[in-house]
C-alpha cells in the first residue's frame, strides 16, 4: 500500500488537537524556504538542503520547486522513503559500507541521481559498480568521517578515478554562538579544506563540486568562497538550538513547533504538561514556551515536562513550545499537522520517520 | 488495514541486520518476565507492568500470560493502539483532561476494562459517566501529577463517591544508586503515603488498590508492605541506568540491544558507528558497549556515536549496545528483531511507538 505523505481536511480548530502535536506553521517555512533560496542564487551557489531535519517529501519537493539542485540524505533508509515519494537527486552524507548496503544503493542508483561519500579505499573498492557518483569525505577534525588528510584525499580520489565532488561538514562549529567566534573557527577549517583541493588540483583530480555547510555556516561559507553547494538544513524550522545562536546571512523565522496540553495543576508556579522525553528530543538542553505561558520548561520524565513561573496556563489549558533541537525531534512524530492561525487543514507524513537504517 | 503486530519467517544471521537495529533477546526477556512473576506471586502482590516500557502487544500478552493482572499505560493512545491488539485491561498512569481526550477515554472504556488516575476535584466531574474507574494519584512530592495533601485526597475522592484505588509513583527516586539509600528515601515517602490512606479510612472511603512502584523501588516497596500492585516496567530489559543501580529483588539480565556498524575507521583509537541520537534517546547518559568492542561511546550527532578505545571493530564491523533508557529508545523505532544467539527469525511490531497523544 502506498504511503500517503499528505492530506488535506475540512480545517479545525488548533485547540482540538490531540496532544503533544508536532505542528508546523507551513507560511513561515516556505518564507524560510524563499530566503535560503534567494541567498544562494545571489551568492551564484547551488543549495542542497539536508533533509535529515524533516524527513519529508512534501518539504522536500518545496525546496527542489524553490531552487534546490536536490536534497542530502544521512542514510540508505531515508533516501529510499524519499525516492519511494518521488525525489529524485539525493547526496548520501554518510558511507554505505555493508555488503547489504551496498546492494540496496546499487537498487537505489538505478531509480534515482545519486551520490555517496567515501572516506576509505576499501569502501571504494567495495562500491565499484554500483551506479552512485563517489564524493571524497574530508574530515575537518572532528574525526566523525571523512579522510584525515589531503595525502588520502588523493588516494581515496585516485581508487575512484573521476569524483562527484568533495565533502566538508563541519558539524560541531554549526552552533557556536558568537559569528565572529564561529567565523573564525570556520575560517582556519576552510583554509585547511583548501590545502586538500590544491593537493587533488596537484594531482590533476578535477573536483566538480564542494559540498557542506550548515544552518549556523552557510552564510560565512559563502564569504570565505569553498564551497559551491550548500547543504543547510534547519534553516527552515529554526529551532531553539539556532535561535540561541547569532545567525550570519537572511533571518529566518520559527515554523516549528509541539503544542502541549496541562494535565496537572496543583502546585503554585508550576503546571504539569503531557510532552516530555517522547515528545521533545534532550540532546540539547530544554524546549521554550512560544505561546499560552510565561514560564521556563524542565522534562519529567518519558511523558511529561513542567512549566515553572507566574503566568500559567490552568487544568486543559494549551501552550506552544520551540523544540530545542529539531531533527532528533521530529523523528518522534508520525506527522506534521499544518497551521495557519489557529486552523489546522491539512497533515504531511513524516516520510522517513525512523529511517535510520 | 490491521497492524500486523508480529512476523516469523526463515532465520537469518544478525549480521545481515540493517543497523541500527533494536534487538531483543526474547528468552532473556520471558526469564525476566517469570522471575517479577514470582517474585509478586510470593508476596502477594498484583502485578500490572507498566507498557510505556515496551509499547508492544507481544510483550504485554506475555506479561499477562505470566500472571500480570493487566498492563499501565501512560497515554490514551498508547492504551488505544494495545487494546485495538486485543489487550483488554489497563490502568492509564497519567489524567486525561481534555474534552476530546474524555471522548476518547468513553468510548475505550465501552470496550475494555479501563482505569484513570485524576488529581483535580474539576477533572473527576468532567470525567462524569466516563466509564472508567477513577484512581486518586497522590503527589510523593515531585509535583508532577497527583494531589499534594491527604485532605485533597479525601476532597477528589468525596467527589468520585467508590474510587477504583489510589495511585503512588515515585519517580526521581527509583534510580538512586545505592539500594540502601534508595529504602531510605522510599520508607519515608511511604510513610507519607499511610498518612494519605489512613485519612481516606477515615472518611469512610474503600481503597481497592494501591498501585505503584517500579524497578528501581518495588522489592523495597514489597517489603514496606503499603502498595498492592505493581507496575515496574523496565525490568524485562535491564537497560544501562538501571544496570548501574544496586537493584534489590530478583536478578533481571539485559535483554534489549540496539546493533550498530562501524561506518569510518580512519583515526587511531576510534571509529564510528551508523547510531546516534536517533537510535538512541539521549536523557541518561550513554549506551555502553555489550558485544565487538572494548571502548566507550560518545554522541556524534544526530545519526553516528563514536566508540573509543583499544579493541575496536574495523571498517563494516558489527558492535552491540545496551541503551541508557530503554523507555525513550524504544520509541525511536518501529519494530524489534528478536535473536536467538545470532539468528533472527521474528520482528515484532512497537505496537504504540510515537502514541504520546
Amino acid at each position: 500500500m502506498r504511503y500517503r505523505a499528505t492530506m488535506s481536511f475540512q480545517p479545525f480548530p488548533r485547540g482540538d488537537l490531540a496532544t503533544p502535536a508536532l505542528v508546523l506553521d507551513a507560511a513561515a517555512m516556505d518564507r524560510n524556504i524563499a530566503a535560503m533560496a534567494a541567498f544562494a542564487v545571489e551568492r551564484g551557489l547551488k543549495l542542497r538542503p539536508h533533509a535529515k531535519t524533516h524527513k519529508s517529501a512534501e518539504i522536500a519537493r518545496r525546496q527542489i520547486a524553490a531552487g534546490a539542485v536536490g536534497i542530502c540524505c544521512a542514510k540508505l533508509g531515508e533516501a529510499e522513503a524519499l525516492a519511494a515519494e518521488g525525489i529524485s537527486d539525493i547526496h548520501l552524507t554518510s558511507p554505505v559500507v555493508t555488503a547489504g548496503g551496498i546492494a540496496r544503493l546499487t537498487t537505489l542508483a538505478a531509480k534515482i541521481t545519486l551520490s555517496v561519500v567515501v572516506d576509505h579505499p576499501d569502501n571504494v573498492r567495495a562500491l565499484a559498480g554500483c551506479g552512485a557518483a563517489l564524493f571524497v569525505d574530508v574530515d575537518p577534525g572532528a574525526h566523525r568521517t571523512g579522510v584525515t588528510s589531503p595525502e588520502a584525499a588523493v588516494a581515496v580520489a585516485r581508487i575512484i578515478g573521476a569524483i562527484g565532488g568533495v565533502q566538508f561538514y563541519c558539524g560541531s562549529e554549526q552552533h557556536i554562538t558568537l559569528a565572529a567566534d564561529r567565523r573564525a573557527v570556520l575560517a582556519e577549517r576552510s583554509a585547511y579544506l583548501r590545502t586538500v583541493l590544491d593537493a587533488l588540483d596537484e594531482a590533476g583530480i578535477a573536483v566538480p563540486v564542494v559540498t557542506g555547510g550548515g544552518t549556523g555556516s552557510f552564510a560565512i561559507d559563502a564569504e570565505l568562497g569553498v564551497l559551491s553547494e550548500l547543504q543547510a538544513g534547519s534553516y527552515i524550522f529554526l529551532d531553539r538550538e539556532y535561535r540561541d545562536c547569532e545567525l550570519a546571512g537572511p533571518a529566518f523565522e520559527p515554523a516549528l513547533f509541539v503544542d502541549s496540553t496541562v494535565v496537572s495543576a496543583n502546585t503554585p508556579g508550576r503546571v504539569t504538561i503531557d510532552a516530555g522525553l517522547k515528545a521533545f528530543a534532550a540532546d540539547a538542553g530544554v524546549p521554550v514556551v512560544w505561546r499560552g505561558a510565561k514560564g521556563r520548561y524542565a522534562f519529567m520524565g518519558d511523558e511529561q515536562g513542567a512549566l515553572i513561573g507566574d503566568e500559567l496556563p490552568g487544568l486543559a489549558g494549551r501552550v506552544t513550545l520551540i523544540p530545542p533541537h529539531c531533527d532528533p525531534t521530529v523523528n518522534l512524530y508520525d506527522h506534521y499537522w499544518i497551521v495557519s492561525g489557529d486552523a489546522v487543514a491539512e497533515r504531511w507524513a513524516v516520510t522517513a520517520r525512523g529511517r535510520s537504517a
